[in-house]
């Protein structure tokens, strides 16, 4: 047994071969090959280049690389695996497609990233029931390309083709949450694989009803933990019927005020719209630049509605009049799909059009959101702030929520310029707080916001999730130094 | 300090004058002494007839009375209370309108009622928003009715005046829940006093956003917990445009079959139905008795939209279509105030219709819900079964979601009768969780589906529940004998 111990510390290391740059600790040789005998060698990494890719996510968190990396083919190899890390002390770091914003794969005490990427199944669909049952290995674009024909689709979108299990896991939205809700409404049961290996279903084994009251919210509990409480291993949804037609549309406003007043009253007329994005005017620069169009340098809406012929015309009708009475200008719309994606580019090309501003830079995403009524305030104040430090930034927002995101550029090989874009999103995030918004409506807290989330739900809150984490995670081993 | 002493034994009761028939403890002179402290001596109450009043809700569980019943005018109050019971171990249970359905208000081991509807503000509205904060004394019929001229709603509808707060303790849901969802998904904060009198605010203080990634979510850890985590005493909720037009509709189906199909492929056609109700043949015959009306005595639905004149002509069309398809007969429709009254009356007299059958006879509802494609299966069991246990039994239905409830009638003289009674709510449950259900999808678990509860969510599940209970309430005192 001797030989399974995980050796801590860099002197007890008993296999130095693949111990590169940037790692926490090591692996005995022991606990090596206890991994292989649960998932097969072939499906256990320890090559720099498959750690180092394992250590990052999309944002500008240091890479910090897992002593291994394991890819496991069933839920079963899970269960062995967290058994294994469980009893030998080791942190294990779930990985879906790696495309999280705040740090949520960075192994930072090392240990062993679970990529559950090969489990891909669509394991079940009940297109009556509205549910379907996936893997981890499943993105959202798989999964809505495999429901093309059942008249079925599912609508959050956080841009990137994240793994549908990695969504729930880090409690994602996007730009269709104003109607369709966010992964936290779609999520009817999670198969999760707790620290010790035990199997929990959080709705039950099997189970895909529409609503429940009984017991505690498990599910819930578990949609947004980042992989800190357990390794989800399925993910049951809920589907929505697909648009019978979608019109998109856009127009500029004066003024931000003016762009969030049309939004608010949209909202209270209850036009059922899809989708509501806010670009600044210098995202709009920037998108008018990379994708050589000319649409006017203003604050601007992008809107997109879903229903039948007749529906659309009128929820067109009266998205166009509000705008209208609150200034818009410039008020297009499309129908054919065509046409669409022309219009909607500006809004799905903005990061690369706020990276190619400063070409060499890398893009850095924060997101906050607020009551809806505040973002005005906000959003002048953030454009402010961003004249004054003197970062390059653009904004974009899901503005039907209250949530936004502002793109900041950074020179990677410049300490004090990333320092800066870190003071500004923890200043942006404090901003938030402070007209009683949270410090983030979709990106989760990974690492680069831990602090903000004790300011966000005071001590007593800090001290309950804690408790949570405690409880579900005795040995602090599920993505150690993440959200607390 | 000893005077403070619960006595938990009749052998110890220092002051007997009050203990009644049912009491299972008795309090100290010095503990009442220092509850009168807290709240002033006439917001104390151990009188019987008080004490039975709150020791029982509309259910059939027999009533157990608290030792005392306490009136707090504010959230320090209570948060003094539960210091109080907290540090001699005697529980609490929260008390709202006493409306549940599954003996969630019986007090098994004794102890404080802490009865919060003195606690009635409605505390800050935020139009623009779209949200709401309000105290426990605050109803849904009250809220609506201050919301009146503000253009806006809160459509969850259990049926009962229910307090919102208690409300969101039971996870409530109702004739709505199909297209704005239930309490899970409207609410935005809760403002919870933990068992040691620490105050909570699940999404921290004074916050009330729509969306929110940051850190575990305890507001919906706390939503459906039925007061055995802490006492709720403030809830934000999301409030939603009041609709411009409402048309209701009803039709009658040959079989339950058609009914469900035609809920299915009205979902299916994005149809944005507001309420789609199922009562069966045996209720629509009671209905007809009792409002002396002559609707067919068949499977029917009563439906209603929400939307602008336009919108709900198209609505209307489409389920028309759809349920003609289906075989429906007597479509009609009404859309003035006073018709579409008259067109639900059935469905709001049910229940009284349903005593009507047998009087003298006390009515016993228990839900459960289903994938909606299983509701034909269980439905038709369920009608068989009622048939073959000699009850007499009527069915109505939250169609939309697959949840429904059979109401039974029972001679509160006859122990064998409750008995069986409370043996088919059992057995009904256990078709549910057969068929990949819940055995409850908005009552609650209560008292009476403990043993379902854990059959629903199995081994790991039921353990999982059992441990957040020990973290969030460790002496065991908040609500004791319910959900687990």
């Amino acid at each position: 047994m001797a030989s399974l111990l995980r050796a801590t510390t860099w002197g007890l290391c008993p296999w130095r071969g693949y111990c590169s740059k940037g790692t926490q600790g090591a692996l005995s040789e022991g606990f090596v090959a206890a991994l292989k005998a649960v998932v097969g060698p072939p499906q256990v990494s320890m090559a720099a280049a498959v750690r180092e890719q394992h250590g990052q996510d999309e944002s500008m968190h240091r890479c910090q690389p897992p002593d291994a990396v394991v890819w496991p083919q069933n839920v079963d190899q899970v269960c062995r695996l967290a058994a294994l890390c469980y009893c030998q002390g080791v942190p294990i770091i779930p990985f879906g497609t790696g495309t999280g914003l705040e740090g949520g794969v960075c192994a930072v005490q090392g240990g062993v990233c679970i990529n559950l990427t090969h489990m891909d199944r669509i394991v079940e669909l009940n297109p009556e029931d509205f549910s379907v049952v996936v893997e981890p290995g499943v993105t959202r674009k798989a999964l809505n390309t495999h429901l093309w024909d059942s008249g079925l689709w599912f609508p959050v979108d956080p841009g990137a083709d994240a793994s549908l299990c990695g969504m729930a896991a880090t409690g994602a939205s996007g730009t269709n949450a104003v109607r369709y809700g966010t992964m936290r409404e779609n999520v009817l049961n999670l198969e999760v694989v707790l620290p010790d290996g035990r199997l929990l279903h959080t709705a039950g084994p099997g189970r895909h009803f529409r609503k429940s009251a009984a017991g505690y919210n498990l599910t819930g509990l578990f949609v947004g933990s980042e992989g800190t409480l357990g390794l989800i291993t399925a993910t049951t949804l809920r589907l929505h019927p697909a648009p019978e037609a979608t019109v998109a549309a856009t127009c500029a406003f004066p003024s931000v005020q003016a762009a969030v007043d049309s939004t608010v009253h949209i909202l209270q007329a209850a036009v059922p719209v899809a989708r509501i994005e806010f670009l600044d005017d210098v995202m709009m620069d920037a998108c008018n630049r990379h994708n050589k169009l000319n649409y006017s340098v203003a604050p601007t809406l992008f809107l997109e509605f879903h229903g039948s012929e007749q529906a659309l015309a009128e929820q067109l009708r009266r998205a166009e009049e509000i705008t209208q009475h609150n200034g818009a200008f410039h008020f297009f719309w499309a129908k054919e799909a065509e046409e669409r994606s022309r219009l909607w580019t500006v809004r799905h090309n903005a990061w690369y059009a706020v990276l190619a501003l400063r070409p060499g830079c890398k893009g850095y995403s924060t997101d906050v959101c607020v009551p809806i009524s505040r973002l005005p305030e906000i959003l002048v104040q953030t454009k402010e702030d961003l004249k004054a430090s003197g970062l390059t930034g653009a904004i974009v927002g899901h503005v039907g929520d209250g949530n936004f995101h502002c793109i900041l550029l950074v020179d990677p090989e410049d300490p004090e310029e990333l320092h800066r874009v870190e003071a500004f999103a923890q200043q942006l995030g404090r901003q938030a707080l402070a007209l009683h918004g949270t410090c983030t409506g979709e990106h989760g807290i990974g690492l680069g916001k831990r602090q903000l989330l004790q300011e966000e739900v005071g001590a007593v809150g800090v001290e309950t999730m804690r408790q949570l984490k405690a409880m579900l995670d005795p040995r602090g081993l599920m993505n150690p130094g993440k959200v607390l």
